[in-house]
C-alpha cells in the first residue's frame, strides 16, 4: 500500500509551536466554569458582547504588555485593500473599539462581558501559548470610583462561585495615579516612569532589595543573567522604595541603605495597607514640598473604593496594596489582580503560592482614541486555562474522565441495521450509545469498548440471535471482578452481574440496570 | 476639550469587511441552538475536541472551495522560523491533522464533535463573512456506510431538538463515486471531472436546462454574466442530463435536445429516486458497455443507507437525491447535505427555498495524506448563523429582548455605599441587579434604565430617606399607563402599580413582586 517513497513524502501532521488542541475533559471543565463566571456576571447585570479576532491593526493600537518590541507580538498580515489587519491580542482593544463604533446606541455607562481566544505571537514558553482563552468584563462610561470596586467585588464574587474557598484568594487594588505620583514626589525624571514601573512590578519575585537594585544600578538574578536598572539617585531610589515598605516599618528614608535594614523588613509579618500611614511617609519624604496632585487624586479613589468595599462586607477579600503594578501600560487609575494565595510546587520543586489568575485596571485613555472626547473605562480579565488549573489543583474540577457511551458490537455485518436498531432503542431512552462502526471482531470491539470508558457492551451472536437473547457485558464490574480471587461468594456474585442474557424486548431496562448499578443514569 | 485638529487626527472605529459584532441576543439564541445540538451528538456517543485557530499552511492543504483560486481564500502569514501558518478556513483540515498526530492513542473509530470559527479570506457579500462558525461531527477509522447513514440520523435528530417541523426539512444523500461512475460512462474525458461536478452542483438554481447548457457551449444568466461550459459531446451531455432526470419521465436520451422536454420534466412534480431506475438508464444508455466499477460501488453504498435509513425509520427526512455534489474536492463517497424545505423571500421579493443549512460527506484521502496508510473518515458541517436564521425565521429562537437587570437609581454621590448596599440585597436575593453608575441626574437615570430594559428602577431620594422607604418604579406598568385613559378605574388602579413606597426592609420583596407580576422572576 505504502512504500518507502510515499512513506518520506508524508506530511508531517504537527501543531505550530504554542499552540494546543483541547480535550473532552478539558472543554467540560472550561465549560462548566465559565457558565458559573456567567450567572455571577449576568446577576450584576452585564450583558455578553462578541467581536471577531481579527481587527484593523491601527485600531488594536500598540498597547502591548511587552513594551520593547512595539508592534511585535501580534499576529499581522495585509489585506487586499493594503490596510494592515491583526488578530487580537486582547479583548480590551476590540472592546474599545466596539463601544467607539456603537457609542450612540448603547446604554452609558455599558456593561458587557465575553469570552473568546486571543493571539500572542511570542516566544512560546511554559504555560505561555499563543492562542489563548481570556473572559472579561468591563464598564466603560462611569468615571466613578464606585466601577473599579464594584468589578472588584464581581471578581471575588467568581471566585466564590467557582468554589475557591475564602482566604485562598485575595482582590488586590493599588492606583497607577499613586505610583505616578509617587514617582514625581521621589524626584525621578518622567522619562523613568516605565522603568520604575517594572522594578515595582518584579516586588513579589525579586523582593524589596531587588527593587532597589533594579531602581539604581541593576540587578543579577541567580540564573547570571543581569537587568539593567533605572540608575535614579539614591534620594529617589530611598523614596520609591519605603512607599513600598511593609505597613509599620518605621525607619526613615536615609536608613534604607544599605540592605540589611530591608532584609528584616522583607520577611517582617505583613500588615494591612493603610492610606494615613502612608501618606505621612510620603509627607515626610517631601520635606514641606507640595504633595502632588495625582498621588492625591490616587489616594481619594482608593479611599472611595475601601469605604464601598468595607460597606459591602468585602474586606477580608479585597485589599489595597501598594505593589499591584501591573504591566499593560494603558491603564490610568485604580488597578487590581486577584491573587490565589495557596502554594504550589513550582518547576524548581519549592513551595509558591499559585498567584494572579485575574488582573485589570481603568483604562480612561483607550475609546478616548476614537472619539475625540474622554471616555472614562474600566475592566478586568480572567486567564481562563490558569484559573483552570487553579480549580483543578483545587479539587474544584472533575478530573476523572466521564463515562463513555454504551458500545453495541457487531457480529454479522449483514445484520447491521438490526444492531442500529437497538443502538436506536437506547438513544430513544436518553442513553449514550452508540454503534461500533469498525472492522474488527470480538477482541478489537472489547478494547474500543474500553478506551472509549464504555460500562457496558451489547453482544448479539449467533447465540443470542437464537434464542432471541441480548448480553450486556458490565465492564466497569468485570474490571472489579479481575482483581478478586475466584470462587469466593463475592467472586460468584459479581460474576452473575458482569454479563447477563435478556430477552431483547429488555435491552433498555437491563442497560438501564447496568447503569443505575454504578449511579450513572441518563443524563 | 477636543479642537478640529484634534477631532480629524482620532482613530476610526470600524472593522474591516466582511466581519461583524455580535449582540447578547443573537450570542443568547447562538448558545441556546449549540447546547441543543451538542445534547444529540453527545447522546450518539461523540465526544468533543478543540484545535486551535492556526495551523501549519501545509497542514491544511489546499482543498479549497474554489479551486480557482488555490491558497488564496486563506489568512496565512510567515513564521519566525520563515514556515508558513494559516488560520483555519474550516473545521475539517484541522481534524484530519489531529487524528493523524494522536492516531495512536485515539479509539478507532474515532467520533468527534467540534464548534469554532473558521476564516476565509475572501470577498464578502450579503451574508458572506470572513470570520464564521461551524458545528462539525466526524467519524474518523470507520469505511462502512453506517458511518454515513449514522451521521444523517443525527443530523436530522438534530433539526428535530432544534424544533424545526418534520416536512421543513429534508436530509438529501448522493455518492460522488456516483457522480464519477455517470461522467465516466458517458464518455466525457476524466479532465471534465471538475466541470461536470459545478455544472450538476447548479441544478437546483439553473434547472437541467441550465445543467445542459453548462455541459455545452455554456450558459448566460439572468444578469448578462457568461459562464463558459465544460463542452461535451452531445451525447456525453444528454447522457449525464438524463441520469438527472426526474424518475418516472420516460424518453430516451436522443429526446433530451432541444430543451423543450425537460421544460417540462423540470416542473413535473418529483417522485421519489429509484436506484432500480436510475440504474436502469444507465444500462440503456451504455448500450452493451460495461457498468462503471466507481458507479456499482456507489449505488451498493447509497442501497446500504437507504436500507438503514428505512430500518431506523428516517425515510420520510433522509433521500436520495442524485443532484447533490458539494462544492469541496475532497469528497470520495457519500456526500449529504440538509436543505430547509420552507419558503422565504429572496433579494428580488421572490420566494425561494430557505436551503442548505449543512452539509457534509466522506473524506477518504484527508487524515491519509499523514499517515501513508489508508484512514476513511466521514463528518458533516452546519453553518451556525445560517442555521440561526432559519430558527429565527421559523420563530424558533427568542426575538424579543431579555427583560434587563433592576437599576438602582443614585440621588446623593456620597452615599453611593448605601445605594450600592441595596443593590448587593438585590443580587443576593438572586435578582439581576446594578447601580447607575453614570454621572447624570433623575431624567437620564430613567433613560438609561429604559435602554437596559430594566423592569423596574428602586429611588431613594431625600424625601424616602427621611421616611425610611424606597420607591419602586415599575416601567413596564408605567409604559402600559401612558397609553390609558386618565381617571378611569384601570388607570387608576395601574397607576397604584406603577409606583410604590415601601420600608427599605422590604425592598427585595418589592422588586420580587414586580417581577412576579411581570412572570419575570430571579433566575
Amino acid at each position: 500500500m505504502s512504500d518507502k517513497s510515499e512513506k518520506s513524502n508524508k506530511l508531517k501532521a504537527r501543531l505550530p509551536r504554542g499552540l494546543a488542541d483541547r480535550g473532552p475533559a478539558e472543554i467540560a471543565a472550561t465549560r462548566e466554569m465559565i457558565e458559573k463566571i456567567r450567572a455571577v456576571y449576568e446577576l450584576y447585570g452585564f450583558e455578553p458582547v462578541e467581536t471577531p479576532a481579527i481587527e484593523y491593526t491601527d485600531a488594536l493600537g500598540k498597547f502591548l504588555p511587552d513594551q520593547d518590541r512595539p508592534n511585535e507580538g501580534v499576529f499581522s498580515f495585509l489585506d487586499d485593500d493594503e490596510q494592515w489587519l491583526s488578530l487580537r491580542y486582547d479583548l480590551t482593544a476590540p472592546l474599545a473599539r466596539y463601544v467607539a463604533e456603537n457609542f450612540d446606541t448603547l446604554p452609558k455607562p455599558y456593561r458587557s462581558y465575553r469570552v473568546g481566544n486571543v493571539f500572542r505571537n511570542e516566544k512560546p514558553g511554559p504555560g505561555r501559548f499563543r492562542q489563548f482563552m481570556q473572559f472579561d468584563a468591563d464598564t466603560v462610561g462611569s468615571s466613578s470610583p464606585a466601577a473599579d470596586a464594584e468589578l472588584c467585588m464581581m471578581a471575588a464574587d467568581a471566585m466564590e462561585a467557582l468554589g475557591i474557598p475564602r482566604g485562598s484568594y485575595v482582590v488586590k487594588i493599588w492606583n497607577r495615579k499613586c505610583l505616578d505620583g509617587v514617582r514625581e514626589a521621589s524626584g525621578a525624571p518622567i522619562e523613568k516612569t516605565l522603568q520604575v514601573l517594572r522594578a515595582v512590578d518584579k516586588k513579589d519575585r525579586v523582593g524589596l532589595v531587588g527593587v532597589q537594585e533594579l531602581l539604581a544600578k541593576g540587578r543579577r538574578d541567580e540564573s547570571g543573567d543581569f537587568t539593567k536598572g533605572a540608575e535614579l539617585s539614591v534620594a529617589a531610589n530611598n523614596f520609591i522604595t519605603y512607599s513600598l515598605t511593609p505597613m509599620g516599618v518605621g525607619y526613615s528614608t536615609d536608613q534604607l541603605f544599605p540592605h540589611e535594614v530591608l532584609r528584616t523588613a522583607d520577611t517582617a509579618p505583613r500588615k494591612p495597607f493603610e492610606i494615613g500611614e502612608f501618606r505621612s511617609r510620603i509627607m515626610a519624604g517631601l520635606g514641606g514640598r507640595a504633595f502632588p496632585i495625582d498621588l492625591e487624586a490616587g489616594l481619594i479613589e482608593l479611599t472611595q473604593i475601601q469605604e464601598l468595599v468595607r460597606r459591602a462586607g468585602y474586606t477580608d477579600r479585597i485589599i489595597i496594596d501598594e505593589t499591584v503594578v501591573r504591566g499593560l501600560e494603558y491603564y490610568t487609575g485604580p488597578v487590581f489582580e486577584v491573587d490565589l494565595t495557596f502554594p504550589i510546587t513550582n518547576d524548581d520543586g519549592k513551595p509558591v503560592r499559585f498567584g494572579s489568575v485575574s488582573a485589570g485596571g481603568r483604562y480612561d485613555g483607550l475609546v478616548s482614541r476614537f472619539r475625540g472626547e474622554p471616555v472614562p473605562a474600566t475592566g478586568f480579565s480572567i486567564g481562563v486555562s490558569r484559573l483552570l488549573a487553579a480549580l483543578q489543583h483545587l479539587g474544584k474540577v472533575e478530573a476523572r474522565a466521564e463515562a463513555g457511551p454504551v458500545v453495541v458490537t457487531v457480529f454479522d455485518k449483514d445484520r447491521i441495521a438490526d444492531y442500529q436498531q437497538m443502538v436506536a432503542s437506547l438513544r430513544n431512552a436518553g442513553i449514550r450509545a452508540e454503534l461500533y462502526l469498525g472492522s474488527g471482531k470480538f477482541g478489537p470491539q472489547m478494547k474500543y469498548a474500553d478506551k472509549r470508558n464504555a460500562p457496558c457492551v451489547v453482544i448479539r451472536g449467533s447465540d443470542e440471535k437464537a434464542k432471541g437473547e441480548v448480553t450486556i457485558k458490565d465492564l466497569i464490574v468485570g474490571a472489579e471482578l479481575a482483581k478478586l480471587e475466584k470462587g469466593r461468594e463475592e467472586h460468584l456474585q459479581k460474576q452473575a452481574e458482569a454479563q447477563r442474557a435478556v430477552p431483547e424486548a429488555q435491552l433498555v431496562e437491563a442497560v438501564r440496570a447496568v447503569l443505575a448499578r454504578h449511579k450513572l443514569g441518563p443524563r
